[in-house]
């Protein structure tokens, strides 16, 4: 039997085809619609996968079914995205729309608690029974293992990690509040960051890496701070500073045996792995005496969010 | 069968014999000795439980046991508190060592959590699944219902929801961090706002409320608002957005049905939760498409811990 798998970005579409195993047996990727209507976005995905299907020689009946991670609220029960900031959808529903263009049943849940079910089963987590999951893309995303089981939170809408103020009256986040962990610890703040570093230091190395602002990515800092450059480390050291300070928020609150990241800024490895568990072992309440938490870099890497969402139709 | 439970404070012992009802038949109230010996407050709290069976006329063969509720990371399976940065104890076996005084089985938890699972069984979450509970005292404590159990987080270490950062690099908390909401929604930090407030408002009401900086208590700034003092106002509302935050980044994290806040600020009823309600519906990840959470005053007070830590020898 086989499963779909379909992550949903708010740049991108992919999706796989992915065996029990949780292996991506083959996956593809498009753009996301600008227009972001919701129908046409679905007919792209039903597109999508036939294509997938036809290259993998792969029939109808022989898939279990397509598991779909979505950002934003969604109601994992009834297969309605509630409400989705990035992507502007309100009360759509997916599961309905997606299943009549496929003849599947589908099975819908937030992008981050799905990548975070792909970690905690094949990846990463898969020797916890306690883990948290943190997405650092466009967004921050999260999500939260419990006794191994998914946690969602009541009616599925829970564990919105990106969406914890760390900083009250802080930059603006796409949520409408101020000063979320989003809005500093996304790929999307790290480069709105870096860009202010530079305008402010024109001397930087990083004008040579990156010739104008719009060159800017999330490389940016990182790659100019391991050659020396000032502007770049302060830039790096913030950034560490607020994920981390993220971090021990969640530690404290759910006590996990493993952090997970995810997501672009994760290539950094231990450039990134090592300031920021010293800063989170330096910070964590209780100190010694409670269970350690380790911060790991997610395995499943960019195949997290598909191999989780196909997690969603393996279960029953 | 009667039940026996005692909440550990900072500044007062409190102790009480419980009915399998949750209903606290007699109590009494003792002060934490400064010197803060755990041996010390072992003796004082035996010689307080044993006092009690006596005025109650209750032999220790009717008493099933006592529960214990203690600020700080405690291990509920061991019974030890193995951190505690108010009455500075660092891994002292509670449990084993009231038995040793009493004869009675001793299971122990984190205060908080304690008052959560009183109000949970007993009191204003019993008709609901998901709750979280905020206790607004010396410090900040939290409690999570999650399917009507208890969440204590992994090792039983979590839900320190007082030691979330809201404010990163504010001001300073008594775990060694920075910005952390107990740092701002405590009874401590509102008393330390009041008297700033009237430092640098030498006309404002407060003075005739607390003619002293000393006489400054929980209530100054909230009286002196009511009676339109602009300098008490302005304490109030800070104090609201402060904790407002704190309870959206708990929404967004477990979407609770109910916030229930307990502890002496609560007094204020609705003119603390009417502004706070607002704050939260205005603030809250989702808009009106996610699941309302009702924010709700505890209805056991003070005996909420009493209560809640008498529930932990009721299981089992």
């Amino acid at each position: 039997m086989y499963y779909v798998g379909v992550d949903i970005g708010g740049t991108g579409i992919k999706a796989g085809i992915v065996n029990a195993e949780g292996k991506v047996l083959l996956r593809s990727s498009i753009p996301t619609d600008r227009s972001f209507d919701p129908y046409v976005i679905s007919d792209d995905i039903a597109a999508q996968i036939k294509d997938l299907f036809t290259k993998a020689g792969i029939k109808t009946e022989e898939v279990a079914g397509i598991g779909v991670g979505v950002p934003g609220a969604i109601n994992s029960t009834t297969g309605v995205v509630d409400y989705n900031n990035n992507l502007h959808w309100s009360r759509f529903p997916l599961s309905k729309e997606l299943s009549a263009r496929t003849g599947l049943r589908v099975k819908i849940s937030n992008d981050a608690n799905v990548a975070a079910l792909g970690e905690a089963k094949f990846g990463a987590g898969k020797d916890y029974h306690d883990s948290v999951m943190v997405t650092l893309g466009t967004g921050v995303g999260g999500g939260v293992i419990i006794d191994n089981k998914l946690f969602e939170g009541n009616e599925g809408k829970g564990t919105e990690l990106g969406h914890m103020v760390i900083r009250v009256g802080g930059e603006q986040c796409s949520c409408g509040r101020k000063g979320c962990l989003e809005a500093y610890a996304s790929a999307t703040a790290l480069i709105r960051d870096t860009r202010r570093a530079m305008e402010k230091n024109k001397d930087s190395a990083m004008w040579k890496y990156s010739p104008k602002l719009e060159d800017v990515n999330g490389l940016t800092a990182f790659e100019c701070s391991k050659k020396g450059d000032k502007a770049a480390q302060k830039v790096v050291d913030d950034y560490i500073e607020s994920l981390g300070e993220g971090l021990v928020n969640f530690i404290n609150i759910f006590r996990p045996q493993a952090i997970m990241l995810g997501g672009g800024v994760c290539g950094q490895g231990d450039y990134l792995l090592k300031p920021l568990t010293k800063f989170v072992k330096d910070n964590t309440y209780g100190g010694d005496v409670i269970p350690p938490t380790e911060i790991t870099i997610a395995t499943l890497a960019n195949n997290a969010g598909l191999i989780g969402a196909a997690s969603l139709v393996m279960e029953d």
